[in-house]
């Protein structure tokens, strides 16, 4: 069995090795002058199982890119099996065609990692569950929802209810609920005539209670520090908010640090910069 | 017939639109907030004929992932046939292995296209004629040496002798010194010893001559320039350099800048940024 990472996220790269008790492969993944990817295996590969941890996160492209130079050259190498950990899958949200004429890049990218030689996929809370389908190879759907649950119910919070911040994250939010023996809610963002602002109702009783928002991506973090708002508007005690993915892009931080929300929880799918750590933000770790 | 374009070479695409005498097709290749592509075409090609342009140039990731999303879109979008124009085929350089476990991304970047959906390639100057065979669609492969032969024709240079800068670039050095009538020479690059520095003997007469180095890619421009310095040492009265594709990356414009070479000739399959035009470099169109 030999593990290998790219270059995204090599921190749970080393955590999961360390868990599983093997050392990390020896590989290089660098550039070229010209800024081409350049994989060198130092190890043979022939006849094992190799594991190549990456994450499609921001740079998306590059990383898409080592990975799928990883894999030919672990394929060129002989390995047995190759087994691809993508912690977070990128371009998840281009999984279908919203308006004519538009790509389906989640399928695109399921094809693309296949045709270069992948045999089975271990990824974590894919944005829509129809993205397994994508791939004729087997892939394993990892939920971050256990991660997130204990943490909160190691914390010991009263009188919880867990709140989705729209219609399609209502069984995540459950999932979580189930958790921590508490009632949902359910945000409802309606516009009431086109050009005029969304308003949020709630769906469920927030009066006095601690809400924990969950979502799968948290990416420009517009609607959870809103919903952190309106939850405090009908008269929640404090908001917590979790995710599996910190996409965390543009505004995102400094939107999350002026914002209601009392404490983010999130998991380390995707690295945070250093510019991207704030004092309120905790970091869980998936590699077990 | 649709001719669209993404982002690596839009002045090309937009000089070929025009030699044809077809707009160029509406569409937007930009990107989200957290850096994931997105395309839109603005126009129906259902039933029609497309041509995509794209440089796989610096940055390759991008500009092959925005390729790649476009042919996926007009694929959805029930074009009849995709064709894809690859002025500059990047990871060409990587078309074999020269260590055990090294990857062969070129075949892989042939493999990803297909399996996008391309029906046909267009490409100029691959840097192995081999890659041709890494598809199983059909590829049409151009030449830059008739547009280069023609500009130096043109200009009227006399006693000339064309420069291969290296053994395996005899054969565009032949076709080049067909078109001017001219001899050719050969720089034979020896290392006498391990660490010691290479030796450039030259293979020809090029004693009061003036001296057409030609190459595929200049990336780094190392070796042209130090052929340059040879060809001088060994009493050229002038040195031209020229190439299809001016990768130029690292300190190539530096080099060029302060090299012996008289004028740099090259061609548009790769735009030249504001910081890598020099008064010396010329640069031809190959929009026809
Ligand atoms: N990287 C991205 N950033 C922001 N929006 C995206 C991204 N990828 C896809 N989308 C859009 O997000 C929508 C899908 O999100 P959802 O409704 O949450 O599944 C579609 O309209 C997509 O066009
Ligand atoms: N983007 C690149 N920049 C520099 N060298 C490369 C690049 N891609 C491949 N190579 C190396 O260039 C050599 C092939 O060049 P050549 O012998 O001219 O065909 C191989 O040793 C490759 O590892």
């Amino acid at each position: 069995l030999h593990v290998f990472s790219c270059n995204s996220n090599p921190q749970l790269a080393r955590e999961i090795a360390e868990h599983i008790g093997v050392p990390l492969g020896k590989a290089v993944v660098g550039r070229f002058s010209d800024g081409e990817i350049h994989v060198r295996l130092d190890e043979s590969v022939r006849g094992s199982d190799v594991y190549i941890i990456q994450s499609t996160c921001h740079p998306v492209n590059q990383n898409l890119m080592e990975l799928l130079v990883m894999v030919d050259a672990c394929k060129r190498a002989s390995a047995r099996t190759i087994n691809v950990v993508i912690p977070y899958y990128g371009y998840a949200r281009q999984d279908r065609k919203t308006r004519a004429r538009d790509p389906i890049t989640s399928k695109l990218v399921a094809n693309l990692i296949e045709t270069a030689g992948a045999d089975r996929i271990i990824s974590m809370d894919l944005h829509a569950t129809q993205i397994q389908g994508f791939f004729d190879i087997p892939v394993d759907h990892l939920l971050g929802v256990p991660i997130l649950g204990d943490y909160f119910r190691d914390k010991g919070l009263e009188d919880v209810v867990v709140v989705s911040p729209d219609h399609g994250g209502v069984i995540r939010a459950r999932k979580l609920a189930e958790r921590l023996e508490s009632p949902i809610a359910i945000i409802d963002k309606r516009r009431p005539e086109p050009n005029v602002a969304e308003v949020m109702n709630i769906v469920g009783d927030v009066k006095g209670k601690r809400c924990i928002i969950i979502d799968d991506i948290i990416d420009t973090a517009g609607t959870i520090t809103l919903a952190s708002n309106a939850l405090l508007d009908y008269g929640a005690k404090e908001v917590y908010a979790c995710c599996t993915h910190p996409v965390f892009s543009g505004p995102a931080i400094d939107r999350i640090r002026e914002s209601s929300i009392k404490e983010m929880v999130v998991t380390n799918t995707i690295p945070l910069s250093e510019e991207k750590q704030l004092d309120k933000t905790h970091v869980l770790s998936v590699a077990s």
